[in-house]
């Protein structure tokens, strides 16, 4: 019997993965594979067979059920099996219904962790999440939700915290803002957005939880992360970001 | 002028730096690393002058101004200059103040991004940091504060969010259950704790916030994160962990 690697594959560019994340590639029968891995990261599988299971928002999708099930069959034929997703597994990742599955059927597993995207977001703007006496507590949240999903109070946390990233929340930018700011959190408050982090084709907008709703106007062709938070004031951020409103009048 | 980059080593375990990190690593002309950063992760640093200028708690510590001054000095004659620090350098790395003496002194940087303690702790354990129906919000914050540092209310923050890394925090752990418990958790609330996370010398324990106090009792060699959260709930736990109370009585 075999073991199911589950890998994050980082935020996108592919000398964002970890070194042991490309050793496994290298050694890998099978890779089951999301929508939002680069060809490059994918590529370091020479000897594997390439399964593409990525579930993107809108576009195409396989049944988490269904993946479960390859994984435990690929374990059962395999030596070296890699659940490769973008991102951490553990965050976002929906790695925790593939664990149920492998655990119930006797699969050995192992997790190896990744770099998440609001990292490679702060990353790029040059802004660190946490800021001496500006930022202490940074909360990682997502508005999505699966169906019949019981949703917590994501926004209340979000509000108390110093610093919040928010993915896969681009589309909802208006509604967001709004909430936040019937939470307390002030108008000014400064909101970055990231596009395709760490990818050539990354774009950047600043504005404020006040001109947010702007950014539903903008086409997406990548995942877009939110990051709020005092840590985001122009005269903490080094690099030249385009301001919302421009960016929502081109 | 030389470029700054501003490496995150990750939490630990030398194969798990990024492939970009590794690359810089192997051109550098000086590495200036902290006092976690593995032995086995500097030596990829093959041609570079090494400079620790570690801040570890209790142990040594170099004034943040002077390592600033560094990086300044360094860019000034060396063409490839790397700052490799534990972890991601935009969550409790302190980059920031480093970035804002760079900028000042017009020297160039770049961030790379790298994997943090909270989603290595995670992956050890088997346990997603968000688990759909039960947990959609994680906060990641530390009680550990600076000299004359004004102090934002984190315990609201890491009380409202559905799952809450802890860097830093082992030590006051009696202080942070009961807090925590104040502000409306559940003193049946799961807690792991993760010493060393990603190295051979981890250790794990499992055990409550009611019990959280009995980790005072330890002695710890390495870095610790704690976990709190009901994605820690037994039943989703996959590995076999230590419970608080034998580890307490050991």
């Amino acid at each position: 019997m075999g073991t199911v690697y589950l890998v994050g594959a980082g935020p996108g560019a592919p000398d964002l993965l970890t070194l042991r994340a490309a050793r496994l590639l290298g050694i890998a029968d099978i890779v089951f594979y999301d929508a939002l891995v680069h060809p490059e990261a994918l590529a370091l599988a020479t000897r594997a067979e390439k399964v593409a299971v990525g579930k993107r928002f809108g576009k195409f999708s396989t049944a988490q059920a269904f993946i479960n099930k390859r994984l435990v069959d690929a374990a059962r034929k395999y030596a070296v099996v890699v659940r490769l997703k973008g991102g951490d597994p553990m965050l976002f990742g929906r790695a925790q219904e593939e664990i149920d599955a492998l655990t119930h059927a006797h699969i050995p597993f192992e997790v190896v962790p990744g770099v998440s995207a609001a990292l490679a977001a702060a990353a790029e703007l040059g802004v660190s999440l946490t800021r001496r006496g500006i930022a202490r507590s940074v909360t990682f949240v997502t508005p999505r939700v699966g169906e019949n999903e019981v949703v917590s109070d994501w926004q209340e946390c979000a509000a108390r915290a110093d610093t919040t990233a928010l993915y896969m929340g681009a589309r909802e930018a208006a509604g967001i803002a709004k909430e936040l700011m019937r939470r307390g959190r002030h108008a000014e408050m400064p909101v970055a957005a990231v596009e395709n982090a760490s990818l050539p084709g990354a774009r950047h907008w600043l504005g404020t939880l006040g001109t947010l709703a702007q950014l539903e106007q903008q086409q997406f062709t990548g995942p877009v992360l939110l990051l709020i938070g005092n840590v985001l004031k122009e005269q903490y951020v080094a690099r030249r970001i385009l301001p919302l409103e421009r960016a929502g009048a081109a």
